[in-house]
């Protein structure tokens, strides 16, 4: 399979110029404290529809628009924030957008897709619904990141983050269905080979290891539920598995209460609203499970990167810190 | 009394170089769209120990410094963002810090001080104990608003609001004791006269208010409760009455409820981890008490600042905001 290269990311890039925010990398004097090498965090909770889904969406759209290829319409499946991103992409483009939803999405997602003018189909059959909807009106289907157009789009992510950080020794990525890291990783590893790449996934939703173990996008055995509801897709995709093999250095795995401890202390040192599902790679850190000092460089001091993915959280998501707060 | 001139700010904005966040004003466009009117965000949520504080600390303790008048220490009194950036500022300066904080101060705020090396002395008698510690140890008493320095230091927000936005029709500032606001007024009205500036407070830790209808910064009849506890000081200042009085445009007292709703809205839409305290300029123009198009340049296009004062929040802070969610 062709993996997504860095003339794709360029290309990419070239094409959201202007239609998406270039978020800042921002450094972090007090996780740099802490970890004890310099930490800097890529904010793509300030970007458009509040994640770093609108990059995938408007490359894919501009793509098939270059190819002669733009649909008459979009139909695509999500939970969240690709499905709010779906809708504002469709919007600046002029195109009528439908987006699955699973009936018990969360009230902020759904307003978030209708606030974008996304017409919304509740459905169990997520995907079966999707091309039944995309077949009916003859709209193109936007898979949410198995589509190597989707994969570049993500990936300039990784491209902006070696321009405003080219010293990076390792950038830590959250892992879903396995689009931003697969972008990431090409940019990364096209533009400085020797910097590492590590995803993090929820250890009750993890569908990238259990696709590595069965050396197939294999749907997970049971629904995966998480705090990090952005990471909870039920499998992978043949495309990402492909650029995990092919460029990550490691997927690894990392508990419920890691993940909120560490979500807290993300939000407590970057004053940056984030959801649960951004700080998996801080977790990963505080676990011990990733060492940041053993980059690439093998002096230590190269920065470490977290790619903050998403701020799209309810009030009652904010709620669920008073765990923490009786932990303290 | 002599208000702090542009002057004055100026030379504070010298002596704060490379030692604070020349924090961003960031656009919003989703709360322009709603509000009909360009409004950008001074995002002091992302400054050195979480709030615009340390602004006045290192401008007061520099001025003495030129003056010759360093102190060998310094005693403050403060159950929050004050307390913590003397903490920091202390340490930068290499000079002891004692914080006086009432008992039932919140921990996140005691750990802040702590984590930048301050001493604490707890005690219900704040000002009278802090007079005591100076005393007793030779420090100089720092005032948390009540002093042109402290005044000006705050001053370089404004300022740098009107750099950044030089089209500024109307600046919204949250006002305790009025540091922030007299620094933010002084600058805005020396930049830019035709600029509407108008604080606002709690109507449950109205300070300001109560000292413009007593005509003297005479202390609340009870102690102040509110969500914004950020805001809740007990008396105004002589210094911070005289520069309410003479450059501010209007003091606006907004219920609780509102400051509730307005801070999730304010999250939401900034993505910034901000405190309730931040939010009250967004609660006064949703309750319509304030008019942004009622611009100095009658065009009703000038940008609408808000300034988010910081971003000092527990989790048990977080937790409150199910009472947004239960009311959605």
């Amino acid at each position: 399979m062709r993996l997504v290269s860095i003339d794709d990311i360029a290309a990419a890039a070239a094409r959201l110029n202007g239609r998406i925010v270039p978020t800042p990398l921002l450094p972090s004097s007090r996780l740099s404290q802490t970890l004890g090498v310099p930490v800097a965090v890529k904010a793509e909770n300030l970007q458009h529809a509040g994640s770093f889904k609108v990059r995938g969406v408007f490359n894919a759209l501009l793509a098939r628009q270059s190819r002669g290829e733009l649909p008459k319409g979009v139909a695509t499946f999500s939970a969240g924030n690709h499905a709010a991103a779906t809708a504002f992409g469709g919007s600046a483009l002029g195109l009528p957008v439908v987006v699955c939803m699973p009936p018990n999405a969360v009230v902020t997602k759904v307003e978030s897709v209708r606030r974008y003018g996304g017409e919304i189909v509740f459905t169990d059959d997520l995907f079966g619904t999707c091309q039944e909807v995309a077949r009916e009106r003859g709209y193109a289907l936007l898979h949410p990141f198995d589509d190597p157009d989707i994969i570049a789009g993500q990936g300039t992510v990784g491209a902006e983050i070696i321009r405003d950080a080219p010293d990076a020794d390792l950038v830590l990525v959250p892992v879903g269905g396995g689009g931003l890291i697969s972008g990431v990783a090409a940019a990364v590893k096209g533009l400085r080979p020797g910097a590492r790449v590590i995803g993090v996934e929820p250890v009750t939703s993890n569908a990238m290891t259990y696709a590595l173990r069965m050396d197939a996008p294999a749907p997970l055995p049971s629904r995966p539920v998480s705090i990090a509801d952005g990471l909870t897709a039920p499998f992978a995709g043949e495309h990402t598995l492909a650029h995990v093999r092919a460029l990550v250095d490691e997927i690894i795995e990392i508990p419920e209460d890691a993940i909120l401890r560490a979500w807290w202390e993300l939000l407590d040192a970057s004053k940056l609203l984030v959801e649960p599902s951004a700080a998996v790679g801080l977790a990963a850190l505080r676990s011990g499970l990733v060492d940041p000092t053993a980059g690439a460089t093998g002096t230590g001091t190269g920065t470490t990167v977290l790619v903050l993915s998403g701020g799209n959280v309810a009030p009652a998501g904010l709620a669920r810190l008073d765990k923490v707060a009786e932990a303290v």
